[in-house]
């Protein structure tokens, strides 16, 4: 089999461009039931979805791939079935296309709506986890988006599968298949061809880790929302509710520590060096964290030194950079040096302080007495969610179908003239 | 004098983005009063801010350059005064910071906002048009953000004047001076610094011709709004008012030509080929309109055949292309091979026509039984236009003050954990 050509990318980019005509125009009901037979056919065709998948994890285990990488790799009949279920919960969500944003009547009698209306081609670039092939493919079908997907190559006898199945069951509701296409993964000139792809592909959206994401910010030419990165931070103030403080704090550091909105950094007001901080350290110590601490905390048992690395480190494992800061400016000069821009809390009874701090921190997410694990589609009630975007433009902090549309304006009148 | 370096340039940067910090949390009645000083300083330092323009009208002339672009870096008394008066203008709008996108309560207690914020740094890159320093300096301010401003070489001194009087009458206003910042134009590598500033520049906005906003959009790793090609179609359709078809047409063409929004293709319904087409071309030319037609439409006298460069180009002049096309299908075909995605027009009183015009044009703007020119952020009702933004991220359209933001979540809990 020979290797994919730019020009094998453009063709499938161009296919997707034509699909993206009619999915724009495809109503709620169509897509919806597209949602649900895409979601019945996952579940009818398990055996061979998992069998296609049984080979990648088989590859994954003979190159020696870390154990935590192959179980993200790897499917079960149960997590098809969750795959299943999220086109379904999809399905129930409200469709973002044709929502009127805003809408008024001109001086001249000029009717002016905004209108919600979908990207068109959609590229997403992702690591080796088979389920985002179905959660991409149902997010973007909602939101009327024709999907190029581009997985990895460790995952591509399982793509090949589900994508298989999805396109299947789209053609079969009367939707276009090419709604949904894959994106051949042999080679890594078919992440460079598609995102060369301006003017074919609206969007691309990497989701993964650090590299994948900067590589694809730096390198494309077709617009990028960034997703992702987390060093998320913990600030404990001087008038901190020492309990709660200590409860949010193991929460956003150990409740799930591989994921972007764990904790990563604990700051701590100088006032509470004496008193919460080394009850604090004990505690996450305890729970079976690794406190990396600047100088005045790593007088503490136990504690490993820290440097500007960690500071700046997303761990997504059971460590925990700790600083000491003279007050909360100095708390806020941290977090802008050393944050991605996720997530940052602050644990205070001071009214004024919250306000300070909410004001000063320029996050996609700002939290008060709450853990940075709220950061979540999913928690913000939005229904489902493409990705958490830590970049300023066009969306930012979690994504959900609406985030996945653009809008246009529609101005109507009765021979308006200039 | 040494040339300016990329290091120079994240000097500025630097500190623009120290100054973003403050502009941040500055509050409406402070900014508002720090652009009627603005205003004032400009009026009051008129003299020599038309000294320097003066040298660089000199200057441009020697260099032979034509009399249109001469026009347009030209400052009189009066343009000065409305460049003061814009600015007046802005300090009278609603400030979109702070204002709340979205709120909830989640099931859980915990209360949810999205709360629109400033960027930070925006960068503009224009060209010879000294009024837009003073324009883009306004909106910046107005939404919180600092600016580097990255004009034209041939208005250096212009702007140079400009900006030293804006600066001053910011600082005497008690907002930081570095709110705007000049970005010396003595070598191209100087927007080539911006371009690859990411993470202290949060967003670029080309203002100018095709190839200045091609290049920005090729070359950056900032965030880059596109604005402003327009290849705008009218569409004439079989159920189209005749009087009413032509007077908009003519509008849309010739009310003023160098402009984005002005019409440059014309897409007729072939029932109108022996009707309504040789009246409509005959009017045109009549207005001094010089018509390319394809090969029907070339048969009629004085027309010029076109080209498919004719389609695809936006003259800005007296030119203007023109098709006949079989259907309303034919006619949005047409429209996806060689728009910009700026606006287009359906002339039509039939509704249904309408409605399937409206859902298949994929521009900005879809204009019904109207002029193209509406397509502006003073027509819109939005009080001030920093461009037209022709791509699907983040704005799409004529971009006011709140599309010069970004936002950011605010979650308030009671030590809410996961």
């Amino acid at each position: 089999m020979s290797t994919t050509t730019a020009d094998d990318v453009r063709e499938l980019a161009l296919r997707a461009r034509e699909a993206s005509h009619d999915l724009a125009l495809a109503t709620r009901t169509a897509k919806d039931a597209a949602l649900r037979a895409m979601a019945d056919a996952l579940e009818a065709q398990v055996v061979p979805v998992l069998a296609a998948n049984a080979e990648d994890v088989a590859e994954a285990e003979r190159l020696g791939t870390p154990a935590n990488v192959v179980d993200r790799l790897r499917l079960t009949e149960e997590r098809v079935a969750g795959m299943a279920q999220g086109l379904r919960d999809v399905a129930g969500l409200p469709d973002p296309v044709g929502e009127v944003v805003r809408s008024s009547t001109l001086a001249n009698g000029l009717e002016l709506r905004q209108v919600r209306v979908p990207f068109g081609v959609v590229g997403m670039v992702y690591e080796g986890r088979p389920n985002v092939t179905a959660d991409a493919a149902g997010l973007c079908l909602k939101s009327g988006n024709a999907v190029l997907l581009r997985g990895s190559s460790s995952a591509a006898r399982s793509n090949e599968a589900v994508v298989a199945v999805l396109r299947e069951a789209v053609a079969s509701a009367g939707l276009p298949a090419d709604a949904l296409l894959l994106v051949p993964a042999d080679t890594r000139d078919t992440v460079k061809a598609l995102m060369r792809a301006r003017g074919l592909v609206d969007v691309l959206i990497p989701r993964g880790g650090a590299g994948l994401i900067r590589s694809v910010v730096e390198e494309s030419t077709v617009p990028v929302i960034e997703t992702g990165v987390g060093n998320c931070h913990v600030y404990v103030d001087a008038a901190a509710d020492p309990e709660q403080a200590l409860a949010v704090l193991l929460n956003a550091k150990t409740q799930r520590t591989s994921v972007c909105n764990a904790a990563e950094s604990l700051l701590v007001h100088a006032s509470l060096t004496e008193t919460w901080l080394p009850s604090a350290v004990a505690a996450l110590q305890a729970a079976g964290v690794t406190v990396h601490g600047d100088p005045v905390v790593a007088r503490l048992d136990g504690v490993v030194p820290a440097t500007d690395e960690d500071h700046a480190t997303e761990y997504l494992s059971m460590d925990i950079s700790v600083a000491v800061v003279d007050d909360l400016a100095a708390a806020v000069d941290h977090i802008r040096r050393f944050s991605s821009g996720h997530t940052e809390a602050i644990l205070t009874r001071d009214q004024a302080a919250a306000r300070r701090f909410v004001a000063a921190v320029d996050s996609a997410a700002v939290v008060v007495n709450a853990s940075t694990r709220f950061t979540d589609g999913g928690e913000f009630g939005f229904g489902a969610e493409i990705g958490i975007s830590t970049q300023k433009l066009h969306a930012r902090g979690p994504m959900g179908l609406p985030e996945m549309t653009t809008t246009k304006y529609v101005v109507t009148g009765d021979g308006h003239v200039r």
